[in-house]
């Protein structure tokens, strides 16, 4: 049996115990959904407030220059390249993943002479599926045909006629790991290109993405990141790809000299090329700044966290005897297991609703599953312990049932 | 002879003396560069404080619903809409420019069949003529051929072979209107689409979209709209296309149902579709702020300070005999002038760079190029006059050939 007790002892020997008081989180607040959307680091608050009253407001246009606003989306870029295992000049921070992900298979798919199948799960983020089928539609048919299998399935999927492969390291239902070293090599062997989705991995687990020799990837900046809201994704291309590849949303800022108002676009060298236009400057000054919180810790001491965290949800969901009106979808090997815990139930819209007035923010994912986002930088154990008091008491008074908790928001 | 007494006057009985205090500005500063970046006002300054601590720091992930900002694309749309002669549902705020051009024209293609060619000028602002070669490229020769022409041949070059004519309403460098309605209706004589660049119109110039039967836009949001650096670009789609028309980078927010997480995109009706990935909220809620600032004026009365301001700027050249060396590239004719007045000098650059350590803040273009940009909401006719001055003092000690003004930045 864990006990308060327990609990207490955990969050006294955690040595990122203080990084919560980095974080503008309310004192009373479970906020188990670091995973949608990262906590406001007090960082991100200063830098923003920063940016606006002097830069913004004093220097103004001269900022671009003074203040290095031109430079944000490549030295952003190299803050996350240093966190998901990738050497300089292959990061770099613009756009959301949705429009990232447009130039990467548009691009991919111009390497891959004489293939066409864009191979992809049927569980993959919507997203990236959406804009998969986008691309099918604008190319003609013997250009471009996706193709979705069961994520179980992908490794036996890959053939010859393959393109590109497009999977998430992460799956934002489940929270299932895939195995980025034996899939990219596997993709290799048939000559395939591959570009993973690090929306729930990148400030959430190690990653090693030179050393899997992955082709490309994409990822989010507002979840794990803490860069705010909608704040600027990434894209990574390998060093190796760089010469050749060409994107085609050739905005200015991937322009070889943007300010030159050539008529002729000439493609920026490296990883800059993937710029399009001007970057939404307040949001990646956001999250500029959240990244550095990361540089007094490491990605392995916070996945270490990260799986306490939710080892120890899953323990309690046990303890509790919730596993048996709940169904776990999370992996209970720690290698398999992202920094979330998704288990499921016929009202978990309803069950969620219940928690987020009881202070505890975990959420809700078509058709039935509740995820709970771990975020060790500002998720305490004693977080844990109330999220799961707070289930069990609402399971055992069945206060979900109450009419008030069924109507549907726009955004869930 | 115009003299300081006749400027004092002019400001005393400017009716929009007192919006300047809305803004953060220097007092010392002559600001005449919000055709590139527009001001801080106090508004935008409070609003993103706001959202920032009480919104992303105490709400988190509710402020979705409970702070809109899941509408806001469409909230900062409309506001758009009311100051570009649009009617409701046809503007829509995300992504950049670029990204916004690559949809609109891909789109338009979409509905073009049997006809090839975009038609532009090549002195259009260089992302537009960039975005359409990234098309040309990425979609085979016989679905897309990019034209250039002169500026002053673009109705002689309109014939029934063009899908799509891509022209900017305002020229970025000359400041020289094309006329909207008179070009929108040749265009349709021969069954050609318009997309029209309303970079340096909006928040400039009365527009009249909806009037002029305009098919598509683009526009942006930290210029003359003074949304903050790199904030949100808008696109505008005439009701009439909305129905057929399909972009490509068709990302979950364009999605009809984006949380139902289906596996098959299907586009959201109307303007929304086009929509691509979570749009970048702190940059959206700056510009959602800087547009309430105009609901205390009306475009007219911005239109009417702008002439007199930019014509007083000319007034002063001719005054102090400076259109001898500077060669004039503004039109006299107000209804060819938009809010800016460009001048040209082989030693533009340096020129520049002394006038922004004099504290008036002007823009270079290459490759000779010195901008002035009017914003009436925080100039005044003494910032023409102190601008005027400082050039005139500078050109008699022929300070700019100091080699220290030499040097280039990155950005200019």
């Amino acid at each position: 049996m864990i006990d308060i007790s327990d609990i207490k002892a955990l969050d006294a020997a955690d040595p990122l115990r203080n990084f919560r008081q980095g974080f503008e989180l309310p004192d009373d607040l479970v906020y188990l959904d670091g995973n949608s959307l990262g906590a406001l680091s007090r960082l991100a608050q200063q830098r923003v407030a920063d940016a606006i009253a002097n830069q913004w407001g004093q220097d103004l246009v001269k900022s671009w220059n003074m203040h290095h606003w031109i430079d944000l989306p490549q030295s952003v870029g190299e803050k996350i390249a240093a966190l998901i295992g990738a050497g300089i000049g292959q990061v770099t921070c613009c756009d959301s993943i949705s429009v990232n992900l447009f130039k990467l298979i548009t691009a991919g798919l111009g390497l891959q002479s004489g293939r066409r199948v864009i191979l992809s799960t049927s569980d993959n983020f919507p997203t990236d599926i959406y804009i998969a089928q986008g691309i099918e539609k604008l190319l003609s048919s013997d250009r471009c045909e996706l193709k979705l299998v069961e994520e179980s399935e992908i490794i036996n999927q890959i053939d010859s006629s393959v393109a590109l492969l497009l999977v998430s390291h992460v799956n934002f239902r489940t929270g299932e790991i895939l195995d980025m070293r034996k899939i990219t090599a596997s993709a290799h062997k048939q000559g395939v290109l591959v570009i993973w989705d690090l929306a729930h991995s990148a400030g959430a687990l190690p990653l090693e993405l030179d050393s899997c020799q992955v082709d490309f990837a994409v990822g989010c900046g507002y979840k794990y990141l803490n860069g705010g809201p909608g704040a600027p994704a990434f894209l990574y291309v390998a060093n190796r790809h760089q010469e050749q590849i060409r994107q085609p949303i050739s905005g200015w800022m991937g322009h070889s000299d943007p300010f030159a108002f050539s008529t002729r676009y000439t493609a920026a060298p490296g990883i800059h090329q993937f710029l399009s236009g001007t970057p939404p400057i307040l949001s990646l000054v956001s999250l500029d700044a959240a990244l550095d919180v990361f540089a007094n810790t490491s990605m392995a001491q916070l996945r270490k966290k990260s799986l306490q965290l939710s080892g120890l949800y899953m323990d309690l969901l046990r303890q509790y005897s919730l596993l048996g009106e709940f169904t776990l979808l999370a992996s209970e090997e720690d290698d398999r297991r992202g920094s979330q815990v998704a288990i499921t139930h016929p009202q978990a819209y309803a069950i969620c609703q219940v928690l987020i007035d009881r202070g505890v923010v975990m959420d809700f994912r078509e058709p039935d599953t509740l995820r709970a986002g771990f975020a060790p930088m500002y998720n305490s154990y004693i977080d844990i312990w109330r999220a799961v008091n707070e289930l069990q008491k609402i399971m055992k008074n069945e206060e979900h049932l109450d009419p008030r908790w069924q109507a549907r928001n726009k955004v869930t």
